[in-house]
């Protein structure tokens, strides 16, 4: 009675559990998976061998990376009915179409049915697979086209940017799309991860799990920011604007989209990676402008810059994905093809000396009352 | 350093917000929504008025429950589409399928991706409203039948009956589909409800959050109780055979399903209007022999209650729902229904003031180390 009850919203700074997949220092701007910089990971190592190190532990060995991409690529397949299914709500936002197929699936692979670490594994490879099946087809049958086969000869991100366009991407256009995988794989207890665990402490199957994940992710303060900043880049137009837009943001006290992070004191350590690509991208295709714009809104920051005001991975992406005339409503689907094996792995893990989550609000309702029949009200 | 991390397991006794939906009592064993102990509501109110007391905060006047009324009959319908998404996964399990076809609602109905608390009621209010269209559906095209329209002449409960078999329902039969959706309408923080915060944290729309509890309702140890213990019944056979069955599975250390709950200490105190339920069907219908069971399961447990082995809510539920004639892989969608209300206005709760919810997870993985190229393997 006297002691009062202690309420963590948002959950902030309370530990429910151990993790050894991703280590974020929010202090000192550092993400690591499995002991492994992001930064190694991001310049020398591809989304296959961190799918493998996020899920197994370890790097592999040449022959254990060839059997697992084997794997991957033996997965590029979707059963019947799921076409159909996409074809019934085409014209949904992407996200709300790959929930509900990825929720099909479960319905139509009885495999997704299994509850064990091996099975979470298998569907789960399974999975990373499909997504970006499902959203590549969409994009086609939304717009009158018959979806692409998957092509068994290139890498998960280069099938990706195939499967989506129809045509052969350029080494360079598929080491950025494997790059933005890397960084996006794996981020600890993010909001959908969090989420996709809550699922699976009721011993729900994985598939349930990434569909909660999904729709977790869909909110734009957690996988929406890119196209926030898109939208951005787009109203400031010219790298001149970027000054007076921020400046009436902040007179507005409005947040500036693209910056802040729950756990990030530092600049956000993946935001880096998209920023050299987009300079690099935006002079190969002649279009530099966005960058421009991009750093003189970082420019015009600098005066409000405090603890957390840096920028986060998602200033840079959508503009990588706009000069790839990617649509916006696909930005957060592409986030989920990058998060697959981290959501994964996490649902593993917590697999693993299972527990029901379940902490407790604090009643503020009214005391309680006695009932009285309508005709007395 | 020296100060350890706590880690709060499925953040158990853990408080993330105030919420005047609910207050339970674990201790007491009581239960109330909005004040209303859930006695007087089992006994003298109806579904459709525990939706509008849980929804907007206190008990309608007669007028307000008739417009209320009229609002959830006026959205008996589902768009072109889901049909044929049903059949396309019809012989998934029906809580996949439900899952799939309110994912794809997201897709259909351009009003559901609105984000105000005004939305979500009139969302959540459509949503209640299909949910038992989607399982009666399913079930009529898993078994070759065309869905049977929706009655606007019936309650909820009468109609949901209705839709499902295709013949009016007895008065009592639906008075006791109608205690049951207002026994599962709401409690607290449990992990679906607490999911679909987590969602809607995020920003996210309320057919996001929804999917996400269905997800999370589905796992065996959240909404699968009640088939567990139908299943138990059917084992047992007879009543003579509880005590020998009870005996062996506490040697074994295995639990009792149906028996124990997170919160309650006491007897959770939605199962005493079930068990009513399940003696007077059970009578009614000729087949007393359920109860027999399930009292001979209570007794032979006796000795080994202690703090939190009382039965739940779900040790009664299933037998009723076998009398009925209701295959065992409904159970879980019909918990859905009857959770509906309380599923809404937590999102409603969480969206006012709405916060991120990241919790933090302990890394213990492996300390930096060198990334070395596959080669060098």
């Amino acid at each position: 009675m006297s002691d009062p009850v202690k309420i963590n919203r948002g959950l902030k700074g309370v530990y429910f559990e151990r993790s050894g997949v991703s280590d974020i220092d929010g202090a000192a701007g550092e993400l690591s998976y499995r002991g492994y910089s992001i930064h190694d990971l991001a310049t020398q190592s591809t989304f296959e061998e961190v799918c493998y190190l996020l899920i197994f532990g370890e790097l592999p060995t040449a022959d254990q990376l060839s059997a697992f991409d084997a794997r991957l690529k033996a997965a590029r397949t979707l059963p019947d009915g799921i076409h159909d299914i996409i074809r019934a709500c085409q014209h949904g936002h992407p996200m709300d179409v790959l929930r509900t197929a990825v929720s099909a699936l479960a319905a139509l692979e009885p495999q997704s049915q299994e509850v064990s670490e091996e099975a979470f594994i298998d569907n789960g490879i399974r999975l990373t697979s499909q997504v970006p099946m499902i959203i590549a087809a969409h994009e086609a049958i939304r717009n009158g086209r018959n979806p692409v086969p998957a092509d068994p000869t290139l890498s998960h991100a280069a099938n990706w940017l195939w499967m989506l366009k129809g045509e052969r991407p350029s080494d360079e256009a598929a080491r950025l799309a494997d790059v933005d995988f890397i960084l996006h794989a794996e981020h600890g207890s993010n909001a959908s991860s969090f989420a996709a665990r809550v699922t699976i402490g009721t011993e729900a199957n994985l598939h349930g799990a990434i569909v909660t994940a999904l729709s977790t992710l869909a909110g734009p303060a957690h996988g929406g920011a890119a196209e926030d900043v898109m939208k951005m880049v787009a109203e400031i137009g010219t790298p001149e604007n970027a000054a007076a837009y921020v400046k009436a943001k902040r007179a507005a006290r409005e947040a500036v989209t693209g910056f802040g992070h729950r756990v990030y004191r530092k600049e956000d350590p993946r935001a880096r990676h998209m920023r050299d690509g987009v300079r690099q991208l935006g002079e190969e295709m002649g279009a530099p402008e966005w960058y421009e714009i991009l750093q003189a809104v970082v420019e015009a920051m600098k005066p409000y810059a405090r603890h957390g005001l840096n920028v986060n991975v998602d200033f840079y992406s959508g503009v990588i994905y706009q000069l790839h005339g990617i649509p916006m409503d696909l930005y957060v689907p592409i986030f989920a093809i990058g998060r697959m094996p981290g959501w994964v792995i996490q649902c593993v893990e917590q697999l693993r000396g299972n527990i029901l989550i379940r902490p407790l609000t604090l009643y503020n309702g009214p005391d309680p009352r006695a009932y009285v029949p309508v005709e007395q009200r």
